[in-house]
């Protein structure tokens, strides 16, 4: 199905630059990697100056709507979880969301990877999250934890199948990259430690024994704790 | 709690650009409307052109972290759903993502928002959400459906009380726009169409009722039910 160029009333001429770049690319059907004619073709097509037209391909090109890298020809670009994670480090930063709210985002999405992860893992997928939750009790330090960590929860949403959900998941790897070593820091103990490492295991190992109901009930355990140790 | 900016090894000159800009706002705590130092400013300091400071702030102001509207002072910009809107529009139109999946993700997230809002919601959200319901079936037209059926999705995350379950519900409007019409021609009969409406009443009446369970169960049962006509 074919989604909708929102109309966007008035505008500046970028904006209208933007949307002309966003309809060619929907109108001829067009997909990731495929070449979009330069910015002179625009310019000369709606009227407006080069610097209008470069000026819209950098906001495309922050949007990762197209791929201007090394100074090639424009292509249109593969969506991207690092647009939405810059959204939400802002967001975090500049306390307009708080870590808690992210966290009861993700507790609510990665609930739903795992089930989806255990219906459709492959064998790879099941090797890099078994892989993954080794790797986090085998680390040396907090850092390599938290590289584990998030590889494992990346790990399953891959492995559930939609594109969407590996994006979003995706997107909070900034945040994971402060927060995982704040709340590993509330557990003092190894016993504690340990809990957390076995947890992680245990999900993977219901996702590997295609276990839909116990991979989503362990995924939540997991964030109902770990939101505690958040707060 | 802090986030982090996060080190992007290498990068151009305008990523270095838009990286210090981003620490500058983290470094000086600074809140959404608060005004930055101009491009000359950033340009001396770090040592750049004019020129890569106006690209930097462009690819800001398209990411949505800095507000330039009117050639004002830029502004620390607020977390807006329509950057998420945009990748998502792009990644359907793309065929990278499918509706399938959007729907998948919408419908995970919003029987948590529907959980949320009946135990958040203000009286203010409530008469928002059953105001909604009311006008879905008032609509003389399936364009005034379509903007019901929006409002009363995005007047439920609202009343979730969760800033960031809010934006991401907003993102997926570009998407609505063009499948709520094409889901409602699915449903020939009045009794079909009168099957929608009620389940959206339903579930405006549960959040005004306070019941969490109700309402959460009533909006997976609309998705399921919705997942089967986009498909």
């Amino acid at each position: 199905m074919r989604s909708a160029a929102r109309p966007i009333e008035g505008g500046s001429l970028v904006d209208v630059a933007v949307r002309a770049v966003r309809d060619h690319i929907r109108v001829q059907d067009l997909k990731v990697g495929d070449t979009l004619p330069g910015e002179g073709h625009f310019a000369t097509q709606l009227g407006v100056s080069r610097a209008v037209m470069r000026e819209a391909f950098g906001a495309l090109a922050a949007l990762r709507l197209i791929d201007v890298a090394n100074g090639r020809r424009a292509r249109v670009g593969a969506i991207d979880g690092s647009v939405m994670g810059t959204s939400l480090d802002h967001a975090v930063s500049t306390a307009q969301v708080s870590v808690a709210e992210v966290w009861d985002v993700r507790r609510t999405l990665e609930l739903r990877t795992a089930d989806l992860a255990a219906r459709n893992r492959t064998d790879t997928d099941a090797a890099a999250i078994i892989s993954a939750a080794r790797a986090m009790r085998a680390a040396p330090n907090i850092d390599d934890v938290t590289r584990s960590d998030i590889a494992l929860h990346q790990a399953v949403a891959r492995a559930s199948g939609n594109a969407l959900f590996f994006q979003i998941v995706r997107s909070f790897e900034p945040l994971m990259i402060v927060a995982v070593p704040l709340a590993w820091q509330t557990r003092e103990t190894e016993q504690a430690r340990d809990e957390v490492l076995q947890r992680h295991a245990d999900i993977a190992q219901a996702i590997a024994d295609r276990d839909p109901k116990g991979a989503s009930m362990l995924m939540v355990a997991h964030f109902d704790e770990s939101i505690r140790e958040v707060l």
